[in-house]
């Protein structure tokens, strides 16, 4: 994993901790915040787009990537395609926004645009691995992009090797699963904890009941976890994270109010979801030294829940 | 100007300075932001308020300071003085946000309410004087003040000693008084140039016709720069200032749109003026190296412009 650091860290920005006074003495502990809305394209998500490109040889990146995707992780792969030199073919549904697509398009990805549902998204991009020879990354459930994502909570235990905890968002499981395996190899007496929406908490019932469960519905504001657990990232996250929080949609709003008008840092509704875990649950972070990845700061101004 | 800032340095923070390579390619030159929205309170007010309690002896200091505001100096002034073990005593307007009288409530300020005419305020801040023998400090028209606010100018410049211009919102005209002496002191073939809302341009104007000129009107979404230049920093800005650009309304609101979007950081109407300016006459920076000192990020959430 430090090697791989060392292989991605030309193409990223090494975020800043920040911390807040106030917002430590309402939880009663030591929160440091690795701030990857300031990553490149505003969001961790280059950290595994550039990790999975990383560990293709010279011919199958002459080949290129693709991806589904409508979300970061479309604009992750185009950037860090873009980066190495590499073609992008990226999926998207024709409903996607307009904005989203001029994103890849200003990154570099080319587009293929296919009927909205996850068969129709799949077809189109086994179609391009087929006619290209492109090599196919999965958003969250693909070991280098695990790895790679991993490599920020891994920067944060550099900068700050006493963490009692770290963390992070769960949605499609890179990030937690990544960050787990940092806080294994990198913590010293350090656990990785996840914070999950109420209304989407398909991880939360998987560690319950030992297998992968699905969102039956996942209607929360933190749109970037409404995905799924995957069978790669998902062995990796029962042996290594030692608890998941769940919070209700207010307390993810209230602590991204708290984070923006406290921090003056604009951070996305997932981002909230890690500190409204730990002020969820004040008891367990008592005194302790905690960091909490903020995933990213891509978020619609003119659509805020305040 | 340099023993000031050792001796404030204890009770502030030094913020970072931040950039955007495509805020950059948009401005065609190379800016770096001085990140003051990160100071304590949330703006650089701090630094002046603490500069001229510094300069008050013992005695005076038993005394207390006063202030009338009902802006970030009321704010600046009553954790200052807290920090240096100092009463404050700040005259507002009855009709103040009760948001903003309990902030300077919760940084220790001893609030007098009056009606919110500028001679009921400035009655009333004269009877406390009497009264407690407090120091009267006035928010921008004050030397020390002046001195302190310019050492946010002055940390930018030893950080990046060549600096072609630093530029910086013009409303009280403390912050720019205080930059251009520090531009003066520290710079190296540096320029100080100004950002003001066309809306209220009392600078330009003073600058124009050599006095001090008034707002008639001051109908700016830039409500820190509402306020009017003075006696003792006109003088300073008159001979170290070497242009003011004005910007519009609608101008302003993009580039504050832009910082928040692109640099992930909140930042007051006010703040955005500077680089708004910066914007409006791309041809007076072309391929520069340019400082913009970001006064501060105190904004009403729930009243946003975008």
């Amino acid at each position: 994993m430090e090697e791989l650091l060392d292989q991605i860290s030309p193409f990223i920005h090494r975020t800043p901790i920040l911390s807040s006074g106030l917002i430590n003495k309402m939880a009663g502990c030591e929160i440091h915040f690795k701030c990857e809305n300031f990553q490149k394209m505003g969001a961790f998500k280059m950290r595994g787009a550039l990790s999975a490109i990383k560990n293709l040889n010279e011919s199958e990146r002459k080949k290129g990537v693709v991806t589904h995707s409508s979300g970061n992780f479309a604009q992750a792969l185009s950037l860090a395609a873009k980066s190495l030199n590499v073609p992008a073919y990226i999926v998207m549904p024709d409903t996607a926004p307009e904005v989203k697509k001029a994103a890849v398009r200003s990154y570099g990805g080319i587009i293929t645009e296919c009927p909205s549902t996850l068969k129709d998204r799949e077809y189109q991009a086994e179609k391009i691995v087929k006619e290209k020879g492109a090599n196919l990354i999965h958003p969250s459930n693909d070991l280098d992009v695990i790895l790679g994502q991993g490599t920020a909570a891994m920067e944060l235990l550099q900068d700050l090797p006493d963490l009692d905890h770290v963390v992070c968002p769960v949605g499609g499981g890179g990030l937690i699963a990544g960050s787990s395996l940092a806080v294994k190899f990198f913590g010293n007496q350090c656990t990785c904890i996840g914070g999950e929406p109420l209304q989407a908490d398909d991880a939360w019932k998987s560690l319950q009941s030992g297998k992968i469960e699905n969102n039956e519905t996942a209607n929360t504001i933190a749109d970037g976890l409404k995905t799924q657990l995957g069978d790669i990232n998902f062995p990796i996250i029962q042996e290594n994270v030692s608890e998941i929080i769940r919070v209700t949609e207010s307390e993810i709003i209230t602590s991204m109010k708290l984070i923006w008008e406290r921090m003056k840092i604009i951070v996305e509704p997932s981002s909230a979801v890690a500190l409204a875990a730990v002020l969820k649950k004040p008891e367990n972070f008592k005194n302790k030294k905690v960091g909490i990845i903020i995933s990213g700061g891509n978020v619609d101004l003119s659509n805020l829940p305040f």
